[in-house]
């Protein structure tokens, strides 16, 4: 359709695409409003499109977002329609500056569709920060673990179509369905919003199934918003927060001289960082950051490992217990 | 303690009393923030305390509430521990103006605590609004339905003690546990937010187990702002909004007179309603609102119906697994 | 520009029309997300875009709206580009959930253009609800008032370029420019919040100049989703809500018999509507609300009535002092 | 009074004591909800008081700042009453997660007080930034500022009183007032958002005048939360940012080795410090966030300092026209 809307060629080539995420769960970005020429404009409170060349939206998105300058980039929105396991839908409907509207069990019957985790995530509870996974994959423990959750879940299906066979209210017949089942939602958020979602959602202590929608996710953004997207990676993804005390510690072996820095010959051993204020876990994290990087990771969507729309709704469709009303 | 904050002695009365919801939830009010006076201060920005009447009190925040005046009310803040069914936890965490914290599944075993319906509340899918439950209990579907969850949830608990029991990652263990399953959080909530909240969830078209928890929740509020909570019974909980098409049906059957309202003699058939500009649904809807009035709800707390903290807390301990890691 | 997002021709028809609002003001549609099939799709979380009748869709948006479902309303978008006085864009800010970036007069020159009130809206304060203005305009005032108001902006107008011109910083030299020096900014918010600043805005309790503006934005979520306005206009701005008290005295003149509405006879003075439990101001607002409505507001936009935003940008620009830094 | 709620001696000392800021205005601590122990109750969704060594609380709160699990410290809630010019309030309300009642002068007579910079902050504009004011004070400029100043609010009080005497609608009489003229609000937020709040507008880059009402707010802060307190200072306000291009450059001059921190010899001019991927601007600011800090501020309270409310009460309404309405 013809627009006089501003319009991102980059992301209108995948408006509508289903991105399949773990077994069958999906992103698609329905819809945007803006690109990085949007969030100068704001910025700029400018009339009209003005001719600007593109490294002065670079420069100025650059500044902006090292300044916590972040009001301009709320002028961009994007839409997305997504389908996810619920433990997954639990963790990320705590990013309350979304707008979304969830499938509703209460309404619909729901499609009996369940998250089964691979063998490679299949992880210990890791001890360092208590709260993941990690380690080599249980394989062994796996294959015993998919087949309990196979009984439970074919116990499940069969009394979620028992009930509803009966005409038990939907809202009480779901309420032993598992957390692997798949919910979908409409979710709408401003790209401010979506920046800190992702720094959050990407990061490596955030659980793995989350993570693999966040990265889809990242790549749909890096179409609408560029400029901003490569901004995000190098100041708040690859860049790291240091502390007044891990400040303290830089200073001591690093001097700011005729306009340069200038490494002071020198080593501070743990007791010495400890002695910046640092507490023994801040040394690790410390040290962590100024340890070689990881490799940056490649957000970029290949076209072509969408599929249409029609194929996920025909999935989830057939999902859905027949009943005949008894 | 001893506090120069504003303090209110019927608040005091049930702070940190744990009230039980459903089988094995509970709703304790553990903090608040201001009354009413509280709301008349802010309206007015007035300094320090004064002594006012509780009649002027009380008049002001009628008229704020009726001509929706809503900022005086964010003034006053509230804030519970809550256990409930993960389904009532989806439900509630919609509402996104309030801050929470619930308790990990990452981090921490969970209980193995499930929620059962009671027979009474074991209900049909409703025909009318087509989302709730309605009709007589179906008792005798409920025996299998129990036995049927029961199953399922022996099952359930089992896995997990055995995933967790082989320390598989608890983000991973926790994905099979059923929406029935409880969880618990802090909510935090201003006034004005918590009014809202209340009235889509004390409402009929709410599901019954959300339901049980806003009643609770009303009793309590009534004993931290009187004024507000009867204010939001007269003019939202017990009020009705009328549209163009319902206000000119009215008209039609009521004159303005001398200062007071006149029947005119008349009647308005459901063609006649329709000719208003009502569809049918709303014809029935109209009728419904000027059919007599069910009674009004009592939502008093009876303070001798809580429990202590520790009772609810050992109980949730008890539930949570017993693991050797192997 | 080609694009595959819902597009609508209406809206597309005055996108980036600067539509004139009070002297000097305006306000434009520059950027919109979606429209009432939208709404729909959210509402049934359903796959890319069926051809369902409008009829549906009407029904569908009506529903939502009469039982408050309003999350599927926060699926459309809208970002205006705006200049009114500071006076205004002090009330206008207080709706929070918008997006907002603001013309910064710590960064750059203030254009020196001032709101000067007309004749007819020169009016004294209003009695009755004690915050508005009313009654005949003061026409003999309003001269002296206007020449009082000219001299004042002639020395603020100086002291600025003074202050400017010594290279003073601009965020000091603006500290005495008055209220009604207009401000700009991009506001974007989406419908379901539109919505709501438009019943607050819209309304006759609300400053005329604001109301200005709120007029012309009706007008302009009118062509981005016609049907959602329409209900807007039946339930909300159009539509009146009614007490406990206010329904306990009609249901004493109008009974539901038959399928139908029948007045009885009788009436209510001023005495037994306030043994309804009304204040005596609620009896008035009571009486109000039955009186004869006034006719319904048109908010339709005349494309013809925009203006180009060069001649906006350009009398913006002019009004910025021309300085030589000493 | 007595309560059973969370109280903090430290914070009891100084509720509803005023502290002066700036020439006429004022910020008070009116109340408050919660401390460190409850940001680490939600955080650990325990019950009750148990009882916890401190350092363990601020292990905690440091360990959750640092790792941005921010939402605990949603659970503490202060509320202030402040006063300040309206250009301050204009630049405060951005700060849209707070509640807010703002005196009203559409309703109440506006205090004609207004806000006189001191010599020494009435500086130019600075050419670095661009958007502040900066070098030595304009001594000279100064007076006839003030003078020029003096007289436009001679004359806008004047017109004020003129208006209001002839009953003019106080929402017109104000427009022409400057937004030097003080106004006052009740400012209620948790405490998440307040450190955002504070490390905004405590920042250099922050308006000299908001800045010294977030410098006694941060005071206030210090005794509700004291160890939120001095995280926020160790991790925000004191800590900085280094992006990816920073950090490559920091890892070219510091090496770990053997748990600890190593600098390696070497020295990166402006072009090797570009070379890492850094604007000119950038290297600047890299330079600046190593060179020797400024020394910490001191945000502590001397509760000796603060004035009775009755005190500021009086003097405001001192400076309400007295009008005989003609």
């Amino acid at each position: 359709m013809e627009t006089r809307r501003p319009t991102n060629p980059a992301a209108e080539e995948i408006l509508g695409l289903y991105f399949p995420v773990l077994d069958h769960g999906f992103v698609a970005l329905v819809d945007y409003m803006g690109s990085d020429e949007d969030v100068e404009r704001a910025a700029r409170v400018s009339y009209g499109y003005g001719t600007r060349r593109t490294s002065q939206t670079r420069g100025l998105i650059r500044y902006l977002r090292r300044h916590d300058h972040t009001t301009p980039s709320e002028m961009v929105e994007l839409k997305f329609h997504c389908a996810m396991p619920i433990f997954v839908a639990r963790q990320w409907i705590r990013h309350r500056t979304a707008n979304v509207n969830e499938y509703s069990g209460r309404y619909s019957l729901l499609p009996l569709v369940y998250y089964r985790p691979e063998a490679e995530q299949f992880q210990a509870q890791t001890p360092s920060n208590r709260q993941g996974r990690g380690g080599d994959p249980l394989t062994e423990l796996h294959a015993e673990a998919i087949e309990r959750w196979e009984q439970a879940r074919r116990q499940s299906s069969e009394n979620y179509e028992w009930l509803v066979g009966h005409d038990v209210a939907r809202e009480l017949a779901r309420i032993d369905l598992p957390l692997s089942v798949y919910t979908q939602w409409y979710w709408k958020i401003d790209l401010h919003n979506l920046l800190h979602f992702l720094r959050l959602r990407v990061d490596a202590h955030s659980q793995y199934e989350i993570r693999a929608f966040a990265r889809v996710m990242a790549g749909m953004l890096q179409r609408v918003a560029p400029l901003s997207f490569e901004a995000w990676v190098d100041y708040a993804l690859a860049g790291k927060p240091f502390s007044r005390g891990e400040l303290a510690a830089l200073r001591k072996l690093v001097a700011v001289s005729d306009g340069g820095l200038e490494a002071r010959a020198g080593r501070l051993d743990r007791a010495a960082l400890e002695g910046c204020g640092l507490m023994p876990r801040e040394v690790d994290e410390l040290l962590e950051k100024l340890a070689p990087p990881p490799p940056l990771e490649d957000f970029a969507l290949d076209p072509a490992a969408a599929r249409p729309a029609e194929e996920f709704a025909r999935r989830m469709e057939e999902a859905v217990p027949r009943v005949d009303r008894r």
